[in-house]
């Protein structure tokens, strides 16, 4: 059960972290050592290696139970036309994760991990924040915890990922309030916006922040008035992922803002967190620098869904199958440097 | 059997290449625009699976047979103290490949691909090209043809990598005398080097690219005179793959310094080829623009052994997999755009 009811023992929860296992990740820096290569060749697949271990605090570490989370949420601010789709594609694409026709459906497969699509009151969408903050308390802590206590303690990594037509407007209104530039330095196309589309996303978010300024001091009291419910959900992950010694890959755009407010409250609450991919949602770049993210991948995808990090997964496979493969040069009777 | 037994038929065979197949590259990307997802938003997957369709000559394309090829040779030139290992590595580390140990094992594991190892008769390093040509044109074709012949002509994909100390000062000498610039723009660490030894191998370079001036403005005798056996293998093995219809995949900075010939030949050459990473020695950002290649991955790996090319092949199984199992918006019932 999330160990909060409100958003101050929210803030509390953040504030207390556990921090990473460093002699795991000594254990697994003097392993690679030893392996055939020259040292650091494998370079960030050894990083890799280091950071699985330190934050499931085990060396080596394992990837037997790779999840993905797919959150859904609708969206009251589509109202004001900032999606190049309409609002219905929300539920209709969690039909499409539950038959197994999406992208993430086959990202996950190839990756060899367990989906697990949740969706959060569809059929209720967020207030539209031009007008009214999205969530008040209770809904905002709701969806927090509804992502808190979807975390399987048992999973040895998990990536989080989100569905919710209108959400990158919501994520670009986060990022403008924890971080500053207002829309202009947010707003991306989405899912295919045109220039006058795009103009119109930056109005509203601009709108929004110059409603809501009183309550954008505070980054959760930020998340739950620019937010949604997948990506408190999100949040809430990510703090019990940090809990149960679980690390976290994130996704794009959406899935970054979304934890945003985490880094903001506490310095160190992403430490457990991989950026699995650079989206090429616009203000994806930016964020991933604000928050001192380096991502994994540049593979100029922007689907959301999580599909940016189940390819992530990857790449932790292979990071993990050659520290744990590769003979050593005493055990291989290979000659080491001159 | 390799169809030149001289530098010149080699040529010739350069220059009568076949083109990829534009309709099975179109009818992918109709198919893409059809799936449950905004056009264009897996970005860099749907561009390779168009590439793989287009030079595997169908669509959809497979990824059933994914073989790595790595080839092996040793290197007079180390006799200048280029390398920060002893020479006999290179055999102890093919060992190392047959009994499963090395890092490429472990990663052509996870990329659900073939290794096969091509050690060039490893017992007869090439010539120490400060003094003489690497290899005179019959050792050189002799390579060059033992690589073409490597090739499965039933396999779907092929990663060339190389395993040979001091191969990378051939490697930079190779770019220096096409692409210019000397030691000082290609001379990297290798597997190791200090400043002082780095400097040496600039001037190493330097030196043959003085002796041997009037042998390196044609690009394919520049490749005998100061390159390797594996890296002519990895020149053959290239052509024979065009052949064939074979995409392939490049690792680091010596494989793509071994068919760097090639594209001067023929400026259509490498069409066919990937690369699959940006390698963290030094001269492969430059030697990838100069080539026209953009990498998939960039994980500061700089081991060859066709390493970055293995985990670039999960890449690929995960842009086929998203365009081969997605549904269509009709078959989902999803809303397109609005």
């Amino acid at each position: 059960m999330a160990p909060f009811t409100t958003i101050a023992e929210l803030r509390a929860c953040c504030l207390d972290l556990p921090q990473g296992d460093e002699a795991a990740a000594q254990a697994i820096a003097r392993r690679e050592r030893e392996l055939t290569k020259p040292p650091g060749s494998l370079g960030r697949l050894e990083q890799l290696v280091q950071w699985l271990g330190q934050w499931q605090r085990c060396s080596p570490p394992r990837l037997h139970r790779a999840e993905i989370l797919v959150f859904a949420g609708n969206h009251g601010v589509v109202a004001q036309g900032v999606s190049a789709y309409p609002a219905e594609v929300t539920s209709q694409m969690v039909a499409n994760f539950t038959a197994g026709g999406a992208a993430i459906n086959a990202l996950a497969k190839t990756a060899q991990a367990t989906l697990r699509v949740i969706p959060l009151l569809l059929e209720q969408p967020t207030a539209d924040f031009t007008r009214e903050p999205a969530m008040d308390e209770k809904a905002f802590i709701a969806a927090a915890a509804a992502g808190f206590d979807a975390m399987s303690p048992e999973a040895d990594l998990v990536c989080l990922g989100e569905m919710g037509i209108g959400n990158t407007t919501a994520a670009a209104a986060i990022a403008a309030a924890l971080l500053g530039g207002g829309g202009l330095r947010w707003a991306g196309r989405g899912t295919g916006l045109d220039e006058q589309a795009i103009k119109r996303k930056q109005d509203v978010i601009d709108r929004a922040l110059a409603r809501h300024v009183a309550l954008l001091n505070d980054p959760l009291s930020a998340a739950a008035t620019l937010g949604g419910r997948e990506l408190a959900a999100i949040l809430g992950a990510t703090l019990a992922a940090r809990k149960h010694s679980i690390p976290v890959v994130l996704d794009g755009f959406v899935s970054t803002a979304a934890v945003a407010p985490l880094k903001k409250v506490n310095d160190l609450a992403l430490d457990h967190a991989l950026a699995g991919h650079m989206s090429a949602e616009a203000g994806h770049r930016a964020l991933l620098t604000e928050l001192n993210l380096s991502p994994l991948l540049d593979l100029d995808m922007r689907l959301g869904e999580a599909s940016g990090a189940a390819v992530a997964i990857l790449i932790l496979r292979a990071a993990l199958a050659a520290h744990t493969g590769m003979a050593t040069f005493a055990e291989a009777q290979v000659s080491n440097r001159s």
